[in-house]
């Protein structure tokens, strides 16, 4: 009988079980991915609830257990709250280490006819500072996290993609509330 | 007759027709996602334009007809509109809800040799507030859509892609021109 | 020999060369996306370091050499540089193209017990602009982009995703130093 058309598509039928197809590392290029190492399953495209067989990222990650589950709910949740904290660290040590760089003025029309005196201080930070160097390095750290909560949100799995909102929600919770934007009045003393 | 090396891939030849592997929900835990009904397909993975078989975030949803995509064009579309008039509206909302919390002044070298006094307004809200509340919640609802609108890109359908992109830019048109960078101009008063 | 229950997962055995399954475009309604020609693959779930049929958003770029897996590196690394350094030039021109809509007064409670007259003034764009129109089409640009970079870094090619974050993290530090956080200081001449 010809299985050829359905095989693929088939053999996920209820009483299967799906095992992770654990490749043997070898050195020949003739390993389909070039030496690598990675496990190849089929991926859900819709969100599930499930805590079998769900792999987090890096291949000896893999979720069998409803314990397993619940400690990497945890540690999503942890990871996404740290992103948010992450971000607002970033914006107050910007502040801070901001040293103004620049002032020009230039005329403006104001309120009711009268004429304002309009100064741009322009902040920054030198190329060449520890501070912004500092501000690279947590920027890539930000942009891989952000591509790893992604990648676990692509897991279509509910509870992971929960522990992600909610990860996001109660650090934004904890860390955004001051935002202080902060409002800079200056004025010549007189 | 050797299926092994070709199977997964050569089924998806021309006159096959991909019928998405749907689950009977099964309680026991020998299903393969611990009870949780998700249909596994083989994914795309790079741009194509179709309208057979694309699932889209829940297993009930899946797009057949030409009819249904452009249903789901215009859903799509919606969905980053209000994704980006979200974003706006929560910096309004933002700005609307700030109190002051803190002043603090310093004196700084201003042009030509001139001593400004520098008075820091940090504005923020209280952490344990309604609009602050009202914040977290929003942040939520706007993780989990840009999330959607990811997962959705990630189907590498062309329309849907499409989609996503046009509603993103319709959505920055109509709502963040005024974009509003509010600029405290305080003194004063003699 | 059982192969159903396996077949899909264990056709990946290390001596198998993955073939991507092109489809002979048709435009037959049976064709399983409708007539897209898109390849199917079995996708790693986990990083991996490898660069043999490494497919590349387009269904004609597949990575097949370590020279090719170079080559998308180098264009990957500049496609997030790229990316870093047009948010920042987007800021840059939205503060240049601001104009002054809106003034408001409202007096304030200010430091020791001093009132403050607090002026909002409520810069932004007219919609109906240029400078906003070029706003939004760089705006689908950078929304395009970012996602491209997504697609890319959910492919786990280990490579590609370094890659991806090199780049954003030389983009922040080329483009991202001088911040240029604008402060108007304005005050009325006397």
């Amino acid at each position: 009988m010809d299985h050829s058309h359905h095989m693929g598509m088939s053999y996920m039928d209820s009483n299967s079980t799906m095992q992770p197809s654990h490749h043997h590392p070898t050195t020949s290029a003739s390993h389909s991915h070039g030496g690598g190492d990675s496990s190849m399953m089929m991926m859900p495209m819709t969100f599930y609830f499930g805590f079998k067989n769900v792999e987090l990222l890096f291949s000896g990650l893999v979720i069998n257990t409803a314990g397993e589950m619940a400690g990497a709910f945890v540690a999503v949740f942890l990871l996404a709250m740290f992103y948010e904290g992450l971000k607002i660290a970033r914006e107050s040590l910007l502040r801070k280490s901001q040293v103004s760089i620049r002032y020009n003025s230039m005329p403006v029309p104001g309120p009711n006819g009268t004429i304002l005196m309009e100064t741009h201080k322009t902040v920054g930070q030198q190329m060449l500072s520890f501070p912004h160097l500092l501000q690279t390095v947590l920027h890539i750290i930000q942009v891989v996290i952000s591509y790893f909560l992604m990648l676990i949100f692509m897991t279509y799995n509910g509870y992971l993609c929960i522990a992600v909102a909610a990860g996001a929600g109660t650090g934004y919770f904890l860390f955004s509330w001051k935002k202080a934007v902060v409002v800079d009045i200056t004025e010549h003393c007189h």
